[in-house]
């Protein structure tokens, strides 16, 4: 692995007068099993099983749990060995916290953070402050969203490499569906076997999540499980390929709808749908434009044809395959609209539109491309479509 | 899929009379991407992405975010389609919380629960009463890891049959890895697809987390990230595979190691401590005998060999790779062994013993089994090894 951190220089600078501008000496990311969190690798380059403490200084100190890795994939200030600092990350964090520090500090915490570890740390570390911003505005992880939803020329590189895999892997699978479309042993692993070698021989890490390979017995579901399995792809109906390529940690996000034989009229609806639903949800993709209007658009056709999305529309996409932002219409739920906060967009925002429906018997057609926002419009970074096999 | 539902009844209601017995009358357990939470399959048969309400009353309510594959896998006494109740998990779960038990209620929420969605349900739900509990002896979730931990006759079947793939699997890599021992083309990726497709052929649902795979160059890590890449397998050195097999929802997690040439002393020493770490712990392994005493047993063996394990030794597998219980050494930092909770084995428990040595030149080797306590005693249900090929 190459040393490559995410985050600019200016993007950690800014982070840090932040964090003095709230009076916040020290801020605290963790990722773990069970809880995974990019904006560690997004600030320190170590892609996983650490916390990173980052004092508003501007040093960052990693305690990984695989301290051979963070030697030869971080790139921080300091690493420390929790095995030589108490044997456990609490006590290493409050270790290097008054090593740093002293006794008397505020430690912010992500708000994501697990009620029982606020509680915990909160005791740990004392007489030092623990925080936990209740206002956007003030809390250090809406500061991150926000340096992390628009990417930086160099995060963009990246992820249109991980799209261009994804476009040559939609198009061997193309060859490859064809080629097996009257093969009866022909199975739903098949395809996401072939789709992760090809994500490694095309330069990828490896695919970005588990395959969602569903045959026209099951592509009711939105997200199958098990997300392949020896279901025949060889069958009349709807199926798809929902897919991804992570490049340098970067990830792509995609489906394909595809269909062997004659299709039902609600079928061809469905995917006639599908189709106008993306078309006219990209149509209008660009600077300024509020997310909940472009999911709206892709609702409307939706609805028109009398059809339902029981999903939204898209999601952010980089380090995460969700990465923050989301493209949903408002809620309907009036509480949950008193909360909502409109996502404008801007260049360097990069998301995925998926519209989607699906039946109990007819099946179900999504299609997925990742859409990124330019100066004065966007461009579709991926080549999904709907292909007769 | 079928439907099937961990919880025994039996169980189950007990679960029930300890909600009453702490005046708790809802019980909620979400699972979503990014935290994930298999105690909702163990309640609903319902394998991922919704909430549950547990009423004290013994009824289950399930709002899933895939309503058709709801009606199809889970069993429970009602499924909510929250896009008919205002259109958001909260809205859906506050209003059939008033439907069902009024103004006035106390709902338990999860003590892994985010400090903000606590904060925001607090908001959402009231008058009626948001708890987590601080004290793990009035907890649901601690009642629920209980549960958990000693696995039923019925779950107990499902990780013998995730075992016994697992083990053909373990035969099948040998003759595998053996056959390619002079391909220069070998690599990673393709002992991760083998063991994937293998998984699925004999059954499983598929494997139960991303294969790792670490030739000589990188086996110095606990989990090589990517787990397996374009590595050459065909030289001399340490290797490792750590993989496992989901069936019907339960998982196996082993490790094998592997060598092919002459290893050199530093690396035979190594895997002669593995080897005997394992034995050590395993003979310890029955009823009554506390999780860290068995832990002891395999640190000492190592640091007798001069030298380090920097991950603990073991960890109950189950619906999770990662179930509740720990095989680890007291805490050796004052505040955490304060807290620390010894963990006595019991019949029916299953937890995985690993231990592995790593060293940034001589690779990394970590020999990985799954183990049920018996009645008097314990059964390994794996059969790693460390292999000459």
């Amino acid at each position: 692995m190459k040393k490559f951190v995410p985050i600019t220089d200016e993007k950690f600078s800014e982070f840090c007068e932040h964090l003095r501008s709230k009076k916040v000496d020290a801020y605290l990311i963790g990722d773990f099993e069970n809880s995974r969190n990019s904006s560690l690798r997004f600030f320190s380059g170590h892609p996983e099983d650490a916390m990173l403490v980052i004092l508003s200084s501007g040093k960052r100190i990693l305690i990984p749990w695989d301290v051979i890795m963070a030697a030869k994939v971080s790139e921080v200030e300091e690493i420390v060995d929790l095995n030589k600092k108490g044997g456990s990350y609490y006590a290493a964090l409050s270790s290097i916290l008054k090593e740093n520090l002293g006794d008397r500090f505020t430690l912010e915490l992500q708000s994501s953070v697990g009620y029982f570890e606020y509680k915990h740390l909160k005791n740990y570390i004392k007489p030092a402050k623990v925080t936990v911003f209740d206002k956007p505005e003030n809390s250090g992880d809406h500061f991150i969203y926000r340096l992390r939803r628009q990417k930086s020329p160099g995060e963009i590189k990246l992820l249109e490499k991980a799209c261009n895999i994804t476009n040559k892997i939609i198009n061997d699978l193309e060859i490859f569906l064809k080629k097996n479309r009257k093969n009866p042993d022909f199975r739903e692993i098949d395809v996401s076997l072939f789709v992760e070698r090809k994500a490694l021989e095309y330069g990828g890490d490896a695919v970005s999540f588990e395959t969602i390979v569903a045959n026209p017995d099951r592509s009711w579901s939105i997200h199958t499980h098990p997300r392949a399995g020896k279901g025949k792809l060889a069958k009349p109906g709807l199926s798809l390929v929902d897919f991804g390529v992570t490049y340098q940690g970067y990830k792509s996000d995609v489906t394909v709808s595809f269909a062997l034989g004659k299709l039902t009229k609600e079928q061809e609806k469905m995917r006639d749908t599908v189709e106008k639903a993306k078309i006219e949800a990209v149509k209008l993709i660009k600077p300024g434009v509020f997310a909940h209007e472009i999911a709206a658009a892709a609702d409307k056709v939706i609805k028109d044809a009398d059809l339902f999305m029981p999903h939204s529309l898209g999601h952010g996409i980089g380090l995460d395959v969700h990465d923050p932002g989301r493209i949903a219409s408002k809620p309907s739920d009036k509480k949950m609209l008193k909360k909502f906060k409109p996502l404008k967009l801007e260049p360097g925002m990069v998301f995925t539109v998926e519209p989607g429906v699906y039946h109990t018997k007819h099946g179900g057609c999504r299609l997925e491309d990742d859409v990124l926002v330019t100066e004065k419009s966007c461009r579709v970074l991926t080549k999904t479509r709907f292909m007769r096999i």
